[in-house]
């Protein structure tokens, strides 16, 4: 169980714009150094899946996409660009939730969301194609290369979680998610630990990777790209280690799938 | 859209247990005091809702509860106590989704949740009755109470959330979101903010409220009372002030209910 007294959270300043191919360790490192936050161990970098995705250049060209007939009918019903929807479908297990505005699915990585997390936001709009990015292609395997290069670079032992934002049912408004998560426990059973009065707790399971998403998600805003990287520091834990894919319930186990 | 760079977490050591009557908002203040943290403008004070219901006198006593014939069939079906089910329907509206080991419904705040919050964990189980804790009558007004009065007590303007902690459709573990909210944005609405490039946002809107309720909820842990009240400085907001009923989402607009 988590057992810090104080945490502090600071947004990294300085980020460059992230294009394909740039060595997103690198430009952290570089970011943080000039921006005199050395890392120290059990810090925890969160750092958007959209500079994460574009690190590693998954744009896809909405405009090169020829929708097939299911896409036309699916776009028709959700109101949406018939090729974006081919783009949704391409990235995803099948369709969860659909109506005018909205199309739920669930991501071939498991993660049940809009649109296949396919964003045309904050890209630029004057561009010849027309592009739109993807999730990186597997997030735990992302947060494993930051966290184990920029380890090295600051010789300590950090964590990294690559975070996005979802839309839940029953509440409105987005939160932070951790999509990918290494170097920390995604999801932390407490199930069997004893309370104050020594009765043992009925539940519970505490999704600690996507409450540091959520706490990061307050600086990092929605508007821009301009704060793509929060650091955590002072954050302990007692619980081992596992990956974001850890925090996906089994659709079988789902009660609202 | 929030603006802070850095942001900082504590949790507000030496706070004792709280019984029926206590006077919550001095005893946080007097915590607050002994351990040196005053409060500044904007600082946000997250208290969990045990402490608050708790203040409240929200407890029931499950052993005086006969239950009807459906809290009968529902705790066969739930494999419940049957009069632990029959306060579960006392405090609801409906039942969202029944199982065994898992009853969801509407709460009659409208929050969609396991068990209408009510918990017997962290109460003495030696005691003659058999006490059950309710949510507050009211969180966003016990939020109002505890902002009004604290901000008084150190001449500041300050927000207070009035925290939980739920499981979610899709995704394992529970994570904290806000029952109750003042002086604080629990909602922002983004809608029509441009980013970089100058292209209007899609989407979206924000859960502010539950993101720092999260964020707290790093601090506070799941296994005791003994760190119930966080405080978070440094964050900043434009928007309009909205209590965390904004949160709920109308059931005729819901995809999952």
């Amino acid at each position: 169980m988590p057992s810090s007294s104080s945490i502090r959270l600071t947004a990294v300043p300085g980020l460059p714009l992230i294009s394909p191919g740039d060595d997103l360790p690198r430009v952290i490192a570089n970011a943080l150094r000039a921006a005199r936050i050395p890392l120290a161990d059990c810090d925890v970098v969160v750092v958007a899946q959209k500079i994460v995705s574009k690190a590693e250049g998954r744009y896809i060209d909405l405009a090169s996409i020829t929708p097939s007939v299911e896409a036309e009918s699916l776009a028709a019903e959700t109101l949406k660009d018939p090729r974006h929807v081919q783009a949704i479908l391409d990235e995803s297990r099948r369709v969860v939730r659909r109506r005018p505005n909205a199309l739920v699915v669930e991501h071939r990585l498991g993660f049940v969301m809009a649109n296949a997390g396919i964003d045309q936001s904050n890209i630029d709009p004057n561009a010849a194609i027309d592009p739109a990015l993807l999730l990186p292609e597997d997030p735990d395997a992302s947060a494993e290369r930051l966290r184990s290069e920029l380890s090295d670079s600051f010789s300590v032992k950090i964590a990294v979680i690559v975070s996005d934002s979802f839309g839940r049912p029953f509440r409105l408004g987005a939160v932070g998610v951790a999509l990918g998560a290494a170097g920390i426990p995604a999801l932390i059973d407490m199930r069997g630990v004893p309370d104050l009065t020594g009765r043992v707790l009925r539940a519970t399971e505490v999704a600690f990777a996507d409450e540091i998403a959520s706490a990061a998600s307050l600086l990092m805003g929605q508007a821009d790209e301009g704060r793509p990287v929060v650091v955590l520091q002072g954050l302990t834990w007692h619980a081992p280690h596992r990956p974001a894919a850890a925090l996906l319930r089994r659709p079988d186990e789902d009660m609202f799938r």
